[in-house]
């Protein structure tokens, strides 16, 4: 008699880009699973009797209890009926999902995944420019810069990272940020690519700031929020 | 007294995919130009006194009347109030949004960009799999098959893109995908790369279909839908 874990993205942060699926299935929830990032207003969905279970991990700081948090997405769907999981953006990209996943399998319970806005689409959106360019920019790229460590990944492509002629966005990556602009000039890329900080995107206190990596690089090294971000690179940022 | 357009991503067709805000929009509408793709149950939304404009683009076809779409967008912000620019996905990827906003800023004409769910990570959840695994796929990337002429387009970055540690998604690319698999052999991707055929994502006639690059690259030779189509490939398939 288990449950039935919906995975839901809840896009970047603003409640008005939930999906209407989205909406539905906190409504419809026995228990919601959250995390710090996906919080605020869109709780307000969720009803009044449901069980609500911040998992509290926060952008920037290391979540070293992924098992744990998988571990309660089980026990919750051992004792309800509808489940939800929420994650940020889309819950598939750099939302850890792969370890929830299996472990619903390995506990033979069964889950849906409902897609959501992308942080890399909504940063775009908000600074009004398109992700992609018809002549300049026709591949686009989305990477992490804060491992499982917490430090930036070892095993980055560093020649398709630093192509000009891509979009690349970079996701929780104000930390290690200019340790990768130091790699990607070595690797060929101009200090003075356009590049775009997108904090807090279509939340309160969004924030958004043109610049080159390098300048940006710098910026964060005399200073750093810790709002959550995209950093957006490459000729897309020229726009 | 020019109007206020509103490029509003309608997700990949389920209308439980579109954002609140995309649903705001459209109600609010008094002219709604619309591409073949993000049409159907979705304009039930707009308004009986609205103008529907359908401007005929469809997957695998060329578009050739870019300038001519640009100057109806143009045409209508001078008429209407508030005008939506509908388009699928999110129109910020492979959505040529770019020429549409220059031909906005050329007219002096403002506009709000809406993101919507692309159908990359929508064609993902459909399948159940995450876009990014932890260990194994950290890097995303999306191109497009279809270049400006309809063909593939001849500026690949073909080292990136036969990079077995990536999730990549190719728009737009089913009858272009047998070409594209014998660069990607060639420039030393496993011809057994797992992969993911995702036609018609979240629409009536959704149809998954794994396989390897080589497996379903042969099978577009002997037949292939007109379906629109995301393909994905790399270990997020073996999932």
């Amino acid at each position: 008699m288990a449950g039935f874990v919906s995975f839901v993205g809840s896009g970047p942060g603003d409640p008005e880009l939930l999906s209407i699926r989205a909406v539905d299935r906190l409504k419809r929830a026995d228990a919601v699973l959250f995390d710090d990032l996906s919080s605020g207003p869109i709780l307000d969905h969720v009803g009044e009797d449901a069980d609500l279970i911040g998992v509290g991990k926060r952008a920037g700081r290391a979540s070293p209890k992924q098992h744990h948090v998988s571990q309660l997405l089980v026990d919750h769907a051992k004792v309800y009926q509808r489940i939800v999981r929420l994650k940020s953006g889309d819950g598939g990209l750099f939302g850890r999902l792969e370890e929830e996943l299996t472990a619903l399998q390995e506990a033979g319970i069964d889950y849906e995944i409902v897609p959501g806005i992308s942080s890399a689409c909504a940063a775009a959106a908000a600074a009004g420019i398109p992700l992609t360019r018809r002549l300049s920019a026709r591949r686009v790229q989305f990477i992490t810069g804060h491992g499982i460590d917490g430090k930036l990944p070892k095993d980055l492509n560093l020649p398709a990272l630093a192509d000009p002629t891509a979009s690349t966005v970079i996701f929780m990556g104000k930390r290690t940020f200019s340790q990768l602009v130091r790699l990607l000039v070595e690797n060929g890329l101009p200090p003075e690519t356009s590049a775009l900080l997108a904090e807090d995107v279509s939340g309160p206190n969004q924030h958004i700031q043109r610049g080159t990596i390098k300048q940006i690089a710098e910026e964060f090294e005399k200073k750093m929020t810790d709002l959550p971000a995209v950093i957006l690179y490459g000729s897309l940022a020229e726009f």
